[in-house]
């Protein structure tokens, strides 16, 4: 049997699970494969760390041309992380004729049209399949299964850290802090979550999706991104009486004068598929022209799925390698179609503002939204602070324009009736 | 630009839709392939009945030859449904060395073991991902991208009349005959309904992912399948109060001493992904060992979700084609696990009685489950009828295994203390 080797940059707990997956399960996956796929080397940072027993130290390098230049490595397996030195390490290994298998986000994000087109050039594979949703297949059914369709659109939950903290406001009526807190103590959060929960890591999941669904590139840049660390927990409440789950989704959608593309905290149906995806779970939805909608679910971090992703992308390659079959990425990106600015944006909203208790206040607040265009689908007073003549006030818009919203909620602002306007959520039917 | 071209078997309303798209989109999917897919062939029964106008009718045909035996064609898409003529078709058309896509669950079921080694021997590939599922990438990720896994179990709503008939019964207090008939009305269920409540479609379904899965052939008859069509409304409603959907299941699971595969009415938490899974809709729930669990959600029926399936699986051909490669199915049923006899199985039950309103009549119930190795999980009174001297018990029991709990109903329905075991439904958590 043809042997297919593998190098591995990295050995964090990615990097050691896929290590371990290879050689534990050498026999069933070659089988699988129809040539054996064999761990070649494995390059770290630090050769003196302490590793795992399965973990043979003379497979250990701590320079990468022993894998990116190593004439005896058919695949590349990229499990550092962060932008660089994956970058150029992924750049230099398929300019050497390598095979590339990654779960780097960051870099497929920002220069995935760069290293696909040179993948193209050199006739080798660059699979990034676990790059969104971790275990969850979706780059190869958007581009294989769902081919004869046109994408709708993509709405998503890819960011499992930010939706454990959003479970728990909800579930448990537990604020922002102490939510995210407890995230860290699991394990759920980093120290510094701020990629997290700006939704920095979503947007980079969002402009791989979107890419491959719209056949153009989608740069991070282009993608409005707002966090969650405003969110209140009586807004959760707000939200579940009338019928809904706050989420931060990822938005992708295509229309005719272009496309757009956010991340944000969102109100969803607690009937939808979205609403139900808990804790550290991830799911994304997808709606093609013909398919309809459909909905992937499953674990969008750890060691595990991750690993399960990332050799299965080894073995795609292997097989192909092993049926002698021309292989390259399949880049499509060959549409040029422009992403809106937030501002040319519509959707409904949810705003909760504080007023002062007095006659013709809602007058007021009506007249101002009616001013901008904006049309008002309900609204409830939800509290009354008798002794400070305040009271709260929910309001459900119609689909508006971004660029009125802002407007109307700066004119309302200003009101002298006004307290406040406390909370805008995007509402996403 | 290399052109291949595909052959139609049938032109009903799936048929008609792949002509269309792969006629309508042909620049689009030729594109994306890299080589010209073209219709060149289209068999139907009748030449003479009225067909939608973008069918050429230059292209009909009333001798299947023109397609199976056609040395022009490179591509057979069967799409003619039941197992005769499809399955004598489609192993022409692999004699003859030509590729095949089809969406057919009763011969893919019976006899996709022998079609698939036909398939490699002759080295050609044979495609079935729209046999489940219809729109739901479910094979394809199952052989592909959970590869490295060990596959542990699947639980699948799978049939679409079912899932409808069994919310409308669920949300609306509906009876079975009138579900039905209102699923008949609207098309969803067929005038002989026979094969899809009696679960017969869920069992070729659930033969098909099993056999992947597990990578073993399980066959339809080695299936444990019970249908829909004796469940009462008001298990529905007790079911929803004990925190229970009741959905028709379709299960597989591996086990040490081997697999376990059934289809029938099973109790799933309200908190579950399928759960939430109503009217035509199907879900896929994958448990793999590195993975977790998976859950593929979308339409699993109807003639655009057949058609993005059946048109991706043409393309994916097509690309192998035009890239050189070595195509021939993966068939990795290479494994010899057997299914373990119904009575062999362990699950949980809810049991519904109607017993005589007396004393003691819950310790001797109690006794003869407990006689059974049965254990009781809780024991709820539901309804007592002062007059006619009867109360309704609702019984939920610990795992168990199906021969004990056949064999203590048949001693429950023996005693004088009871009226009826009225329903018992497997639970699985």
């Amino acid at each position: 049997m043809r042997e297919i080797r593998v190098g591995l940059l990295g050995a964090g707990v990615v990097g050691s699970e896929v290590a371990h997956v290879l050689l534990e399960r050498s026999d069933k996956l070659s089988e699988q494969v129809g040539a054996t796929v064999a761990l070649q080397r494995i390059v770290v940072k630090d050769a003196s760390k302490k590793r795992p027993s399965f973990i043979p130290t003379e497979l250990l390098s701590t320079n990468p041309d022993d894998v990116v230049s190593n004439p005896d490595v058919d695949i590349v397996v990229e499990l550092i992380g962060g932008e660089h030195p994956p970058l150029e390490l992924m750049t230099k290994a398929i300019s050497n004729g390598k095979h590339v298998v990654t779960a780097n986000k960051e870099v497929m994000a920002k220069s995935g049209y760069r290293l696909l087109s040179l993948a193209a050039q050199r006739g080798v594979d660059l699979r990034y399949e676990a790059s969104v949703g971790a275990g969850i297949p979706i780059l190869s059914p958007l581009q294989q299964d769902l081919a004869a369709n046109e994408i709708a659109s993509i709405r998503a939950i890819v960011n499992g850290t930010t939706n454990y903290i959003l479970s728990k406001m909800a579930r448990e009526d537990m604020d922002y802090q102490t939510a995210l807190r407890q995230a860290q103590e699991l394990g759920y959060a980093e120290s510094d979550p701020t990629n997290d929960i700006e939704g920095i890591d979503a947007a980079y999941k969002l402009s791989i999706l979107a890419s491959l669904a719209f056949h153009t590139p989608v740069k991070p840049s282009d993608i409005f991104t707002q966090g969650i660390s405003t969110l209140h927990p009586k807004d959760f409440t707000y939200a579940r009486e009338l019928g809904y789950a706050v989420k931060l989704l990822a938005i992708a959608k295509r229309h005719d004068d272009g496309i757009e593309a956010r991340v944000h905290p969102a109100m969803v149906s607690l009937n939808s598929q979205l609403a139900n995806v808990d804790g550290v779970f991830n799911a994304i939805q997808i709606e093609g022209d013909l398919v309809g909608p459909l909905v992937f679910f499953g674990r969008g971090a750890g060691a595990l799925p991750t690993t399960s992703t990332v050799v299965a992308d080894v073995l795609t390659i292997a097989r192909n390698i092993a049926a002698g079959s021309l292989i390259r990425p399949r880049i499509e990106l060959n549409r040029r179609i422009d992403v809106k600015p937030m501002s040319k944006v519509e959707t409904s909203y949810y705003l909760r503002i504080a007023v002062k208790d007095q006659p013709g206040v809602l007058a007021e607040i009506a007249r101002v939204l009616g001013d901008h265009a904006i049309s008002i689908s309900s609204v409830i007073q939800k509290e009354l602070n008798a002794d400070a003549q305040t009271a709260i006030i929910v309001i459900m818009t119609h689909p508006a324009l971004e660029a009125s919203m802002q407007a109307a909620t700066a004119k309302l602002s200003s009101l002298t009736i006004m307290n406040e306007v406390s909370a805008l959520i995007r509402v996403e039917d």
